[in-house]
């Protein structure tokens, strides 16, 4: 590996300067290669809801610049033993969906080619589909863990096959999941009607829901997620919605009754142990944040990732 | 049983349009009949710091549009168990307390008499007093489960007799309350004196406070609701700012250390097992809250209670 | 003309009481028939930046409580002298603009096939061109007056036709528009090049900007209108976002050095003189608005908007 | 004479700094006499629509911070020409309307008594009621020039007659205006219905609208209310809400199309040349404020106020 | 003791009237001494990314508003027990820190002299070093308790020694901590480098973390703290930031994964078993708050405080 | 003149996706060189009331992103004739202020001598007087324009002689402006006394007051500034509070009575005409912004200045 790039110098240049990359990292066109490359996609006309999500990418570079080399909590550097740099934005058409999925498989699919992990924040959740169509044509089947108060298993919404309800549905339908791996964590809220749950089964996904997290605590939901999950290939999608209302107010389909920001940077650091092979954070929808609150949390979700990866690396 | 006709298709008509109801239910006056009125009084004329509870249904209702029709929490259709219907607001007079108060009790009597229970969305926390006026005529002494961040048992307020600080001292002290089985549940902040506990005890309320939730867990303060509550016609009635700040900034009197939106569902959802004849979700001030996380929580609260009256139906 | 059936009674009714209609008008299925059908179409797939106006329909109920039924500036008692209903929302697929701009299009046409007029409440500026080929089909070409920081006139998009940049060139391709009394109001900000000038002068349209109003004044414009539209069938379209960001920061293009709200309602109150045959008002985006800032002008728009074809009906 | 005390030295004590007094000056208590006294009411319950503005007072204190002893405008030193102190606030019960506005006219009378002028922050409008009252002891018919969007010359409201709505109305028939000598500045917005204007007639008033602003100019309403006014004693009457939305969206009746705060502090000066003898702003609702916009405007009309106070005491 | 004077009678005036002080609490002038005195630091020169903390003060008295005599969780009557008052703020220089913290020395010695504890409320964290100064002066090297999301121990930042990223460094130089006792609590998120550590621990600090907390639970982390502190004379020094973003919004340097503020009620409450000699709560920064969801919790914190201090004299 | 690259082609990328620079323009290490720099200084030590400011550059860079190439006002194409780049921004002390300044004015002399003119996003009104001294360097004694609520011409400020209230004063005394060419433009609020007028003349500036163009018109307005300046080297300096607070809340000392946007743009579209040789916009605090209407405002002031820039190579 050549010598790694890290954030901008923040003894000389402070946090609140300069023209804003992810964590104050290099663009990627200054450094030779990356390990990891942190990506945006500004998308978001697959929402049922409050749209808004188009602008999450540059929320969360915003709200990303208090982050420190050196994560003491699993004891990583993740910006120093491995080359993280800011990818840039896909730009994506907001007016015709498969166009859009299209040209996102294909620019990740590039991004892919030069050996990168992907470490990516959307934009709504349909983005995950085109990014997993990516991943399993070198992966082959992944095992998904879903971070999400929803299930994104549905099947169509005003006919329409690809929206941010449905990435999962279409991905298990298409086999690009590990069926035996997968899993929502966080899920909670009404549904459409039990037969969501009989569906989501069948489509390859345990569950563990807020309602397990509160009653069984959280060992136990760690527990569930290294079980199912072991070390294949994996890959984890955060639906920042997962949170409560009050930890991430600025997203587009909230629901009551979430984790808390604790549990899930909690969660997310046991991909280190595992397998991590790239990684989204999604549904950031800044006009309902407030200081940044929802854009703080996807950053740290976003910087646990990529320590998980780095981690991964040392094994 | 009619047949019921529940929420407005989503697959149809996208949940942000049409004009709102509750949960994009019917209105009553669309149904024959309902087993359960979800009625606004819009009315915060008993406030005593930050008024505004007044917009409170309208604000619910806005909130609600993400609701769908099963709770897989509790394993219950609560729209298609029960016709579910939107009454409307009752309307009352802003300026005469008392005048308002006996409006309430008219109206809500009216809408009990043809047989429907109520979920009632506030307005301040005075319009439980007449709420339980109107229910004890028909159950007589009413177990009353109270969550709050206050007692509401004070006495007089600027010589004022019925005022949200009050609701449930008048009502111990007119014998609407069942006082071998009412409590208080989240109760947290500071009080006037150590007698303000003495009283509370005297009117007939145990309290599980929300240090005790803290300190002994959420399954001791569920089984000292139950234990308290037993099968005694059940009525519940929650503060929204029972929720911490953090979970409910849109609300009149807020302390600091409460209940996560996710205790409080959970708590709720014990109801299904008992009986619960009518309930409210009282202190929503919209021009407090941020991105509806306040009328979020309470709209997940309302659903909840719903829930739990379909689940009695059941038994 | 039957009975009118005004705004609830304020007197017996609390303004902000009871479930939202504009202005706190019957719904249309609550009249006989409507001379104004007053309609949402909560659209906003159609927008090039921040999205939300989808929203725009219920934001504006809201803001609306307060309208009461005289209108000292014209002496017009809009709902008395002419039927007024609100009609709800016309339902549309949020994720293939064709198809809403179908749905759009045959749901006006039932509409106005009543003899109703139309004030719209968008939604995205998308939304002007398939009502105005549902009013084409009924009075042939139509003088557009387009008040509005942007020209919308311009080609594609991504590729796409149909978008909120682009109604107006569409309609005018179409025929759809009067040529010779046609013309934007309000026009300020930077272009894409002098071509588009030259090219929204070919499809038909003058210009009074921003700048005109503030160097020659409010008169000069008001003479303007009226000399460019004559008394021929005539549309009044609003973006909001003619108005400054001060007076409307809830929409999803902004740009500085706008209307005040003082003036736009003083120059839609000339089209009570006028032949006006229906209006729309779009692109309120409630999640950046505050305190209802841009939802109370957009209602007193639609207040204005309807007053002059109340107005337009005395002569 | 005694020599007076003005605000606190800003070079020693920054202007954020201290407990908040108006304009960081002295307390009543800490000076031995004011020729003006700024009170405070916090006082909303006659509020028809959004309440809150019992948060006036410490919200416009806090908003005054940066109020400097010079007004250039008018060369005059409000503090230095006449000794102004923070009076504090009346404290009034919150429930019982008549309670309220008796209490307001007795300590009003006393604060009179002193000598003191009385510059009063609102608190809803109904308290120009017992003020005028407490002024009309001491100076016979006063001409009022009130300056608002709405009339507030109704008569009763859920059967109550003294409301924000009412106290000019009140005041009219009670004798306690110069009928020959009263006015309203900056009335929009639609109306109950035409016999409203006439009524108002009746009861005293003239008018100088927005639109009369808009359309003859500012120059012609100074010279209106200085023709209807002349050297009478006069009070000052100022609901925030006579500034446009987007100048004041902190209020609690917003109406678009208002006025400038350059227009309103422009007026106000010319009440140095007039006889005032006493003035409120009222209607400040901070819940909707936003960044102290609103606050601000209502700290610098009193300052203006104040300085027209001292500038009549230099004829 | 002279008989104590508490806060104003909310019974005779509502909490949101009057000049704001601490809790409603008299003015240290107004009271002949005091055992507790609230001391507010307008000073935010010492930060490093979101300034505004020089407004924290203000907002929290404002904040304050609600706090009642009567300490439930603790069974204390904090304002009866001893004498509270609130004295004021110190006014310190923006621009010159080593002169700000010059000030603040000899300020907080005047007070500290009187006899008085302090308590605190920032202003950003660079306070904590005159303060400690002042109190080492008195009682030698004490037993620190930092409540925080960060270390608070770096070195120097743009050459400066003394901004609120250093006072516990330059602390333990100075001797001015006992570094036997002293303790962080709330640590989490990122740093530059595992020597951040090693170099705390050095400087004589023991950790308990957010993950500690989240992992082991409350009641171990309260152990540590009685283990580690016993009696000895103890500060506590409260970063707001400790909490969760979503429990307090309103701050310079958020971290995702936060205390919640229920946690930081009950570990502060162990403090009246110990000898807590003075105490901060500081980097409230109003600017970034929502409805007071941040200041209410320091307001809540504050009153924790001195009420472990009013226990303190029980013992 | 090299082949200019301007912005991002907006079909081809949406303005809400990628990296943010102003108006999405290259960074100057794109470019072979530049005729104007855009560049940031996050400087807000010197601020007297609210700071914020250092998140100024980045604010206004997002807020740019819906600049278009063709400036229709004054048919020139600012990015297409003349190389406009974003320089980034200069780093510098937020502690020290000497320091920041020494470091602002080597950086800026830097960037000077490349030939560039520089466009300025502060930070607050401190860095005009390093700006001033590079600019003088090369320019000699220059024409400044000041549009500001506030002077910025008095004296020490705590004993510090160099702050945002005091940059006019010492480029004054230091030689660095034409004093018999300089003005402020937009003064308006109080002052500290009447010396401060005398002093400002003394110090070489004219004033156009808001009450002036109030009264005397905008056409007035510019014609003082023609005359006051002529064609000499200018430099145009606008913080961003000489707009009135509704055009403008996220600012540091809001002034009431302010200057509306289109007013202030087409003030500044008269230096098109002179010789403008750079400028700034400064004093933009996001913490207080809503919805961008400040950044938004700030983003039009500096296209209008680029524009200008522009316009005066074509003469």
């Amino acid at each position: 590996m050549s010598e790694t790039i890290g954030p901008i110098d923040a003894s000389k240049t402070p946090r609140y300067a300069g023209i804003a990359t992810f964590a104050r990292l290099p663009r990627l066109d200054q450094v030779e290669s990356a390990d990891v490359a942190v990506v945006g996609i500004p998308f978001d006309s697959g929402v049922s809801y409050r749209p808004g999500a188009r602008f999450g990418p540059s929320h969360v570079r915003e709200s990303s610049r208090l982050l420190r080399p050196y994560n003491p909590a699993t004891d990583v550097e993740p910006f120093a033993q491995q080359q993280v740099a800011d990818a840039g934005d896909i730009p994506v058409n907001p007016f015709i969906i498969d166009e859009a999925i299209a040209t996102i498989e294909l620019e990740a699919s590039k991004l892919l080619a030069t050996g990168a992990k992907l470490m990516t924040i959307g934009g709504d959740h349909t983005i995950a589909l085109p990014l997993l169509r990516a991943l399993h044509a070198i992966h082959g089947p992944i095992a998904v863990v879903h971070f999400d108060a929803h299930l994104d298993t549905w099947d169509t919404y005003f006919g329409v096959e690809t929206t941010h309800g449905t990435p999962f549905r279409r991905a298990s339908e298409e086999g690009l999941i590990d069926m035996t791996a997968s899993m929502h964590v966080g899920i909670r809220g009404p549904l459409y009607s039990a037969q969501d749950l009989a569906e989501d089964t069948r489509l390859g996904f345990q569950i563990v829901s807020c309602r397990d997290v509160e009653i069984d605590g959280l060992p136990s939901a760690l527990d569930a997620i290294r079980a199912r999950v072991g070390n294949r290939p994996t890959y984890v999608s955060v639906d920042i919605d997962v949170l409560d209302p009050g930890h991430a107010p600025g997203t587009g389909t909230p629901e009551a009754g979430g984790l808390t920001s604790r549990e899930l940077l909690e969660m997310i650091r046991i991909f280190g142990e595992m397998n991590l092979i790239s990684a989204d954070v999604v549904e950031v929808a800044p006009a309902y944040d407030h200081a940044q609150i929802t854009g703080i949390a996807a950053a740290h979700v976003a910087y646990e990732l990529i320590s998980a990866m780095a981690a991964g690396r040392n094994r």
